[in-house]
Parts: structure tokens; C-alpha cells; sequence
């Protein structure tokens, strides 16, 4: 087992004067998404300025959130699903084509995470994987296809995840963090992940839907499926939505 | 420099098969909250059913929520300040005296994390070091002061800070997850961070409050001024708060 242990959580910020990150040797900024096929096949998804799904108040959403494994076999609507994509890793703005700001906090502004969905039952959608690109507010089609069988094998068996509406996967692309704080990268990549599921568990809720997310899967299997790279890029954390 | 980059983010769970969590092997259940002496100096917080802060939507509080670093003089009530702690780390239910349901998600139910409060100026409550107990809602005195100049120190310069009303400092026991996790645990602490984080992102906005959280500090200094070992217990994550 190649673990380090509770030592990737304390902060060693001030090694970083001696093991200098990229960033300070003039290294040039990684791309703040990752690249994709302007000529790929996409969804449109609904601006927020034109969602309307009623205005539940904070207080009542914080209440009620539990983790929720018993999912419907109601299906989201796209409107529903735009929103939770928007409020989990929606970019607001983009600065000097380096830098974006989201509706969630990431350490140095670096948002290291990626969006992917597989998508189950969400109203006037193919069965299949999508990734979202936040800068365009967009689906864009990996592959289309029921991989229910292949979610719950590389959850090691968790069942109640293969009958969602959608599953949402987030990877990280390292680097992007890394680049900024080198080894202090990995202790807030994840805190990010917790950051934008957080917006997840509140969002849901506010809509009548439910999650409960998942660290438990299946390395190897979750990449493949999810098709990246397993090294410069890997999930890091997942959660099926379903109504409730 | 002891870590071990991009691995903690990936998923070894298989391997708890291996190498066994100490919850297989019939090891009681650590404590739930760190213990504490109840003859301690208490300050009585707000029941949440008491607090009447208005009604905030959630979506303006998602839309509106930034990092903020410039805080007004002017204080926090012990109202708001009871909100903030209890949407973060309350205590919902404490299931067998062995688990507790939070308002926020953690992973296992298992935990981690404890509160404490650096207050520099919250109506009605003197400066100093204080502890969330969050099964009686109540905040522990652990010593009086004023301690903005050693949480810049400890903060590795960051004025901003000492400016706050309050500061969040999470620690973790990171025991409360490996007993059930084993290795897999310190991923998921951290994320848990996270979660927990974003709350108080959200319901400071809520309150005309901001926040900016931070992973950049001396670890030696951050535990020392919180009064925590290092080891078993230690400083993870901060956010100063202050009305803005």
C-alpha cells in the first residue's frame, strides 16, 4: 500500500520556499479545462438566468440534507440537471484566458476538478457518459449507453448507484493544482471535491432530488469507464442523483 | 518532504480486505467527540429553533458567495455566530452513543473533525480560544486573550486574519476514520473538510458575513495555539469570518 498517511493532512506550506512549484520557475499556467473537440456532439444546457425551479430558502435546504440512496424512477428534467451542474463547478468568469472564477471556492483559484456524467434518466437525454464544460455551459457526448452494470461493478458492487438518474464523477487533473503548490496540492484537491459536493447534497435537495456520495470504487475500473488516463488525470470522488 | 503526491487522491478500497480496518477486528469505536472536563467554563449558544436571522434564498446565497478577505469593526452577534456553528458541525442525532448525524456529510458517518474558535470580537463574548461541543451546543472556554498576532505568525504572515471577528479552525482525529477506513480515511477527512467548509461559505453569505479559507499555515504553530498534540489530533483547515 502506497499510502503516506495522515502527513498529506498538515500543512508543510512553508517547504514550498525550498521545493519551489512550477509556477515560481516560470513554468507557463496550465489550461484552466481541460481541452475537448469543438466539432464534438453537444447538449445545450439551461443558463442559469433562465432557470426557474422556485426558490427554496437556504435555511430548510441545510436542515433537511441526508444522504439519500433511494432514488425514484422520476426522471430529472434538463433544467434540473443545468442548475446542479451550474451551482457545483459553473464558471462565472474567466481571467486573461488563465484563470477561472467558479460558484464554488478551490485553493489559488486552480479548480482541479472535472465533471463527468453518466446519465440514466434525465428527461430528453441519450443514455450515456457526458462531460460538462463549465466555460460553455454545455453536454458534450463521450459515448452513448446504459453502463449501469459497469457503475455498480466499479463501485464494487453498490447497487443503488446503477439505478440513478445521473451519476456525477469527479476527476482531477493534478496538475493544475500542482503547478501552483506542488506537494501541497493533494491535501486540497480533495478538500475542493468536498467543497463542490457539498453544493451537490444542498442543490439536490432543494429540487426533491437526493445523493449520497461515494469514495469507495474501484480505481482502475471508474478511469476506464470514465475513459481518462488514470495518472494525469483520475476520478476522485462520485455522486448518483435520483428524485426522491 | 514526506508525501505522497497524487496517490491519496485514488481509491485503494479493495485493499481494505488486506489490510483489515480496525473496526474488523472487533477494536471498540473510538469516541465520537473529542472528551471534554463539563466543569468547564461554558457559554450557552442560540438553539437553532431560537434563531431568527431571516430567510435567505438559496440560490442568491450560491450565486453571491465569493472568497472575502476585507472584514468591517463591527461584530458578530452570538446569534450568528451560533448559527454558523451549528449548520457546520451541529449535532442532529447520536445514534447508540457511538455515532452521530451532522448537518453536514461525512464519510461512514465516522466524523472527524472538531471546532474550535479564535473570537475577536463577537458581541458579548470575551477574546480568546473556545471549542465547540457540538452534542450540547455549547462553546468550552479554553483560555482567554487576544491571539491575532500568533494566528498571522501561525497563518505564515496573512494579516487578513487578525482582522477577522472570528476564525474557524477545524482539527482533525483522524483515528475516528482510520478505525473504520484504515488507510482510505485521510482522503476522505479531507474532503470532508471540505463539506463542512462550504457550509460556512454559504451561510456567512448568508448573514452579510464573508469568509476565505485557508491551507497555507505552520502546522507546529497552528496546533501549539490551539492547544492540540500534532498527532493525534491536529489543525486541518481554517477560515477567519467577519462582517463585511
Amino acid at each position: 500500500m502506497k499510502k503516506c498517511g495522515r502527513d498529506v493532512l498538515k500543512s508543510n506550506w512553508k517547504d514550498l520556499e525550498v521545493e519551489i512549484p512550477d509556477r515560481k520557475k516560470g513554468i507557463l499556467i496550465p489550461p484552466y479545462i481541460k481541452p475537448f473537440d469543438e466539432n464534438g456532439e453537444f447538449i445545450d444546457l439551461t443558463p442559469i438566468e433562465k432557470i426557474n425551479l422556485g426558490n427554496v430558502d437556504l435555511n430548510s435546504v441545510l436542515e433537511n440534507r441526508k444522504s439519500r440512496r433511494n432514488f425514484a424512477d422520476t426522471p430529472l428534467t434538463l433544467e434540473e440537471l443545468s442548475y446542479l451542474l451550474y451551482y457545483t463547478q459553473g464558471v462565472k468568469n474567466v481571467i486573461k484566458d488563465k484563470v477561472t472564477f467558479r460558484t464554488v471556492p478551490s485553493a489559488g483559484a486552480t479548480h482541479p476538478l472535472e465533471t463527468y456524467l453518466l446519465i440514466f434518466n434525465v428527461d430528453g437525454v441519450d443514455e450515456g457518459l457526458y462531460r460538462y464544460i463549465p466555460t460553455i455551459h454545455k453536454l458534450l457526448l463521450i459515448k452513448n449507453g446504459n453502463f449501469s452494470e459497469e457503475i455498480i461493478r466499479a463501485t464494487l458492487g453498490q447497487t443503488f448507484i446503477g439505478k440513478s438518474a445521473v451519476v456525477f464523477v469527479w476527476t482531477a487533473i493534478p496538475y493544475r493544482t500542482e503547478w501552483k503548490y506542488s506537494f501541497e496540492a493533494h491535501k486540497t484537491i480533495a478538500i475542493d471535491a468536498g467543497h463542490v459536493c457539498q453544493n451537490l447534497y444542498l442543490t439536490v435537495e432543494s429540487i426533491n432530488c437526493g445523493t449520497c456520495a461515494v469514495a469507495a470504487y474501484d480505481q482502475e475500473l471508474m478511469d476506464k469507464l470514465i475513459e481518462v488516463d488514470g495518472n494525469n488525470e483520475f476520478v476522485v470522488y462520485l455522486a448518483p442523483v435520483g428524485k426522491i
